[in-house]
């Protein structure tokens, strides 16, 4: 009797608390529109928004439910599915983006570490969330370091508590922060991107530093961040006839430098990065490891008007370079400018008008020398909840 | 510092209210059993439920899970995965029904737009919930008009507040009505169905009139819909040698007229369509807009006997015509009867029994000269959360 | 208006509970690294764990979402998706694993009926949650009887009062119970395994019977169960040029004993099974009706150091026998030795570190004579919410 006693007291205090204490859900959802203009239907962006091009009307670009909480005085959970996922020909099934636990070592979780797929910590516009991003898709430069920025591994995020604090309220102010990513990051992850097996034992290896600086009333991060790895090119990926190198392991390494000024009222927001990755050749029907560089520069600016926050914008990006997770390790040259603004009537809707003028080579085995460019109009509808 | 003070007051009040007041979860779910008895294994219904036919033992044919509230005074959210859909061979995935917003234009949400999937506003049987219909399917004569019963657009409704409290209590008194799809609705959609991409960059126009009028104590409810669009043939719809025009585009419109006799406790209802849409004929081997008509007409009953309810139906039905979401646009010729009844003893679970006698011929490329008769006995336990 | 009074009654009482007294979430996951030591990388097992053999490094095996309640006196409801199901080459879709429902027939819901998808009540380890079991995978003998150890159907449980509870406490007091599937289970179910639909109209049947026993402080809970029914190879898991009977029926049956001394401190689990069912015979290219046997022992200890909790264990296993949900119902020769532990720092987190050794002999049409030795590392974290 003594030794069910004792146990007794390990494990039913879980029934004390209630479980919505611990666990909240909240979430957002975005509706998009990309018939009104559209010069060209064969411009596409696959890893941006499969609706560019033909056919482009209604389109649900993301469903995101989020199960969260701080579960134990250092336990933190975060799922995240999104219910716009694909799945072969039919579309909206649930799909996990994010599913990790962070432990804290300390009292304030000022180190801890993150088991489980995340984003990896590469690139403030990465990092930030598509539900704060003002711009309707990510730069494609640093967006293909990872499709859905995300993959399997552990990691390591260290912060003082009032940057901890500083990081939040980034995002609560509305200046568009990134959230808490430390200001040193650490890990190890499986490098096949979110959602895809691991296929060579290896691990890639990342590190970042970013830090949220305070010059009077100016906030200002600059950050760095670099990673190295072997990617496979899985058999699903290749195109029949496609070359590939022996046991299609490929370099996989980038560096990438970050400035935000945050838009206290105008704000600035640049990156780069250069590195190697497997990237189709035409010449040779191959997929080599080659070269890769590119970023972007955006021009912002928040403005109240009873209430209601406006944030207008111009964005131009470059990239020269292959997206590895494509078909044949697409090779891709594009050069893009974005006009448009973004409208929040209040917390939770938002309205955002995207004016892009593109130009894009991609090209794999199927597709060789294939440019196209164009100008669209594009508009999203987003909820918060 | 005026700056982040300013902000701070926007954002962070969200954290004041608790997420558990602000979105609820609902749901249903529905097990069959079609085994007893089964006088031709070849007789099937696609659309209906796939468990017809041989090997149809149990079958969950919904898990539906309803995250669902009234998020501010005028946005209220709805997205409901359904945990019994198929993904290749494999069932049982969550996937989008409904993943929708509406945005009020006054106090009373009387005018209102809704954004995202949704159910189109075409036919009584249509909007009435699963969770509610007395019949274990919709009738094929009018269900044809969109697989799920969805699509993605923007619509708008229109009814005044007593109306909407009229149609919330339709339901909420056990009479089976459809929820509040306006006195008057108006939309566009991409006109390829839930959870299929967009083909042809042309919207489907639909438009509603429906009234839920009180004569003394008996509520009837008289409508007219109707809707014109281009539907494309998708490549993966298509058997391979099946001939089809040239952009694969057809028209596909529809007018339906409504009449509910709610049952109090007799009731009536009985819906018609006529239209033109894609449909295989197999004298060509293609697939041509045809001309297609049919409706159903149900005599229901509601008893209440010792708070249990019991609700006796027959439903006469015949349909003639396309159906466009399915292979080759397969050509349909149904006549079906089918007698029964739901009990529900308490709020939570519902049992249906009903038998079904059955002519049904359906052909496409693969399949041609295939008429099936027969009857079956077909069971469903639902359960209410 | 007096009819609208009375039916009144019935419904809105729904909404003066709130939903989430009504339905509760809970749920765990499991982060997995293999690759740490891993002898040879053709030694897989694909029941298991996918991520055995090469490509094995970080592998999210389960993301369990718990949605249940006491939604009324006698009726019980539970619903888990797991996030981390396949959906053709993407990962991380969610598919249902339990969609049941429980309607009691007394106030104490000592007799039950269960309606849905839910485990088979087929062998203790079977039952036990991969929440609370120790060793890190099933054992190949008594598992093989149903893919995700669930099928669809209509069971029958009965289990005293006070012995329901025990089935409880043998839980919470972290003596790793099975959970109630009741002194006495009775079902019938289409016997195709989890999410796959019926082919044959026949049902398996299946009874058990299970009695924790509590001699002084001790629980020991030994049990016997057994299935009958007939299983269909389905094309989908057929290599083109394999021989099977004419209407691919196959015998599907077996009978397996348990017996369970809980960790008080030291514990000790075996079962072993007897049976038939369809396997692939490399002799004669065709799948066949054969024999099969095998079990396992494990010894176990539970320790608590400060509120620690720690598992050590050792387990052997046998089993030779097809398993019918795999590729030509593939034949195995099993043989395999764990040594490890389970470290519960707090009621959240769980470490599990697992030595396996192993020979498995797995055969299909495509892949014959094919013999796997080695041993791996394997480490799996795990959080509880």
């Amino acid at each position: 009797q003594a030794q069910t006693k004792d146990t007794l007291v390990l494990k039913p205090k879980a029934s004390l608390e209630k479980w919505y204490d611990k666990i909240s859900l909240r979430g957002y959802a975005q509706l998009r529109y990309n018939g009104l203009i559209e010069s060209n239907p064969n411009l596409k962006c696959e890893q941006c928004d499969r609706s560019w091009g033909d056919g482009g009307d209604f389109f649900i670009r993301r469903i995101r439910l989020i199960f969260f909480g701080q579960i134990s005085k250092k336990v933190y959970l975060y799922i995240q599915p999104d219910f716009a996922s694909s799945a072969g020909t039919s579309s909206n099934f649930g799909q996990i983006r994010d599913a990790y636990v962070d432990v804290g070592l300390d009292n304030d979780n000022e180190f801890r570490f993150r088991f489980g797929q995340s984003k990896i910590p590469y690139g403030f516009e990465n990092m930030q969330s598509s539900q704060n991003r003002i711009t309707l898709d990510r730069n494609d430069a640093i967006n293909s370091a990872a499709a859905n920025e995300r993959d399997l591994g552990l990691f390591f995020y260290w912060a003082p508590k009032e940057i901890r604090q500083r990081f939040s309220d980034l995002v609560k102010l509305g200046l568009k922060g990134s959230g808490d990513y430390g200001v040193f990051g650490f890990g190890a992850y499986n490098g096949q991107t979110a959602n895809r097996p691991d296929l060579n034992n290896k691990q890639h290896l990342i590190a970042r530093l970013s830090y949220p600086f305070l010059f009077g009333k100016q906030f200002i991060e600059p950050g760095i961040q670099a990673y190295t790895g072997k990617y496979v090119m899985a058999a699903d990926q290749l195109s029949s006839g496609v070359k590939t190198n022996a046991n299609r392991n490929y370099l996989d390494q980038r560096i990438a430098a970050t400035l935000v000024v945050y838009p206290q009222p105008f704000g600035l927001q640049a990156e780069y990065n250069i590195g190697k990755g497997p990237e189709f050749n035409k010449q040779t029907d191959s997929i080599e490891v080659k070269s890769l560089n590119g970023g972007y520069v955006m021009l912002n600016y928040m403005a109240r008007i009873n209430n209601h926050l406006l944030y207008p914008f111009i964005k131009a990006q470059y990239y020269d370079g292959g997206k590895k997770h494509e078909r044949d390790a697409r090779s891709y040259l594009v050069k893009e400018l974005e006009v448009g603004a973004e409208w929040e009537p209040n917390k939770f809707l938002e309205l955002v008008v995207n004016y892009t003028f593109s130009s894009r080579r991609f090209e794999d085995f199927v597709l060789q020398d294939n440019l196209q460019r164009g100008s669209l109009l594009r508009i999203q509808a987003q909820v918060n909840f």
